[in-house]
């Protein structure tokens, strides 16, 4: 498909179930780990001022990510790697620091983004809907519950969002993909994956998307794009 | 119910689902914990011998529970929180032999309790079996990849395992409670939770069963006991 042509913009036919992804979607969630990561690098560039902090630590947690997962736990011994690689004389009081940034991350405030709980509402009374989610178990659950929405909206959080795990997640439920329609500001996870399986997608940048997840988003015949959340109304 | 009583020993009438825990169920996962506890213990006696390392590291992990969970990552900040609690002049290659040490633990082998491949394989060809386990989401779905069970089963990995948990669990996958059998080792998580929604449940000890979960099983009239997997077809 080539990059010139334009978004189709009309409505999607047949819709019977819709895919919520969560983070950064419904609520923030990078922005509290560019905190994280600003609190980091002030702290260790104050033992190791000469190296490039940022990039240490987005390459141990990309190589950490097969083994730890997603989420703040996984971030946090990232962070406590990377800190005593970098400096092998760091004290013990700077690892309870990382520990308490990491703490503050997996304790960060539920924060809708803006228009998410009507629109919700509003599809509830339409669609079947899911939340659909990666990453720490515990931690997706907490802010689910600590969240304004509808508690007996089915929440699944799946290992990633690869095309299998949505093939294996379609199967399971029962969910015809190409009645389904994915939601999402993630290019890899919630565009490109589900429309490798047939399924409609609806993408809504977030002004921070974390690199890992970030691609390029060509026009495609069966995806949308939206600037905020309640703008989805209008192909549903 | 009073302590005198004896067990039931009659088998099960009308099951029709059977719930399986994993870890210390169907795998070996405490002595894991105990391996690592030992190293870790063996570390930093060797920086703090007069502490009573266990009894902190115990106390440590009971209070990060709410926030951090059950697994391998949790473990290992706890034990990082531990170390750098009781020795404020930790180095910071101690703290790298920590992480190690829980690499270790996350990479820990599936090994399969006797009987339990065999018997899995007899009861999926009678009844609808459903494995139901705590904990890391990521660890748990590769400790159950790894494992020789037939892929098709369902897979659960809850939040916890408290009554309300697999009250919702029962809901949302149409499960009738009181045709539904637990079968597990953890006397709080796998049998007094479901006994208490109307379930029915299989005791199998572990010779190691983590001080968190065990509390004495009086008899009651749903409760059989097993010494081993296999057992558990005699009441099926």
């Amino acid at each position: 498909m080539s990059e010139s042509q334009t978004d189709v913009v009309t409505p999607i036919p047949h819709v019977s179930c819709i895919g919520l992804d969560a983070d950064d979607t419904l609520w923030e969630n990078e922005r509290f780990y560019m905190d994280m990561e600003h609190a980091f690098v002030d702290l260790m560039s104050g033992f190791c001022p000469e190296e490039d902090i940022t990039a240490h630590l987005a390459r141990t947690e990309e190589r950490n990510m097969p083994l730890l997962g997603y989420g703040s736990k996984a971030m946090t011994l990232s962070m406590i790697e990377t800190a005593t690689t970098l400096c092998p004389d760091l004290p013990a009081r700077a690892i309870q620091t990382i520990l308490a940034i990491g703490r503050q991350l997996m304790e960060s405030p539920v924060q809708m983004l803006p228009g998410v709980t009507q629109t919700v509402a509003q599809l509830q009374k339409k669609y079947r809907i899911r939340i659909l989610t990666k990453g720490d178990l515990g931690e997706q659950t907490r802010k689910f519950i600590l969240s304004p929405l509808d508690q007996s909206i089915p929440y699944h959080v799946l290992q990633d969002k690869e095309a299998d795990t949505y093939a294996r997640f379609f199967e399971r439920e029962h969910i015809d993909p190409t009645h389904f329609v994915m939601v999402g500001n993630s290019p890899r996870s919630d565009i490109l994956a589900p429309l490798q399986l047939g399924c409609w997608a609806i993408h809504i940048p977030h002004t921070m998307t974390w690199a890992h997840e970030d691609l390029p988003l060509p026009p495609h015949p069966r995806m949308r794009r939206c600037q905020t959340f309640e703008d989805i109304l209008k192909f549903l």
